[in-house]
């Protein structure tokens, strides 16, 4: 079952999936905002805990990008994707603190066919953070066009 | 003025601010997609040219993360700011292809203070990302926390 292709058919509301875990250290968060965002709590470890986030913590964008990696991993990789428009709603609820070993969980929220390109729904998943002591630190909603299995069926159901 | 750091007050409605330009290349882009991203379209030029995309072009994630950097450099750098608590809207309208020149336009949406936290006000702002064609390829609204000049004013201005 691991290894058969994920259709939008097989993202029935509810469902859910969950990722690895993976600990995220302090030379990858260092790496990370020194190219993209150099705010002193990202960069360094007194500058981190000087600052209301309590530790060298990363970025929002760091976290979020760890967390496409980890829905990639465990979805992506073996779904007939065809790429994602956006970002409905992002949440940083608490940091991301070196060290760390997070998680994500994915539940499928809502889908619907989409009008404009038979053999494609629009599947919108909420992806959520959670961190080694199960504090949720990043929750998120976001739609992926997903290709159907049987687009013939599909499109003579709408 | 450049040298000054700006503080909530300065973030006026409907206040711009410009970005610098950027030329992201093909190793920028795959290095990216590498860690965090890895489909196809994301790492081979090939994989890109036969998908939607029309070329090699950087994961959504990797065009949001260089447009933190562009409000970092324009904005970010100079504002007594402590943070954002995550994205209102994210929309990847156009790809970022390998060699594109991007550049970001900054504009100031609504603001208003914190009631919670005296002397903190919350200012929500739009991004736009436009290509060297002038093709808005990325579109943002995200909240930053930014403190007040003068403190006490604005608290009895409340």
């Amino acid at each position: 079952m691991a290894d058969e292709t994920l259709y939008y058919e097989d993202f029935e509301e509810g469902r859910a999936f969950e990722s690895a875990e993976r600990t995220v250290s302090a030379e990858e968060i260092i790496a990370f905002a020194a190219e993209f965002d150099p705010q002193p709590m990202h960069l360094d470890e007194a500058a981190g805990k000087a600052s209301i986030l309590g530790g060298l913590s990363g970025s929002g964008w760091h976290m979020s990008s760890i967390a496409m990696r980890l829905f990639y991993d465990s979805v992506v990789s073996r779904t007939a994707g065809e790429g994602g428009p956006g970002i409905d709603v992002m949440e940083w609820r608490r940091p991301l603190i070196a060290g760390d070993t997070v998680r994500l969980t994915i539940r499928v929220k809502t889908r619907r066919p989409l009008a404009s390109r038979p053999g494609i729904g629009l599947v919108t998943m909420e992806h959520t953070m959670m961190n080694q002591k199960g504090e949720r630190i990043m929750r998120m909603e976001a739609p992926v066009l997903i290709r159907m299995r049987n687009q013939h069926s599909a499109e003579a159901d709408q």
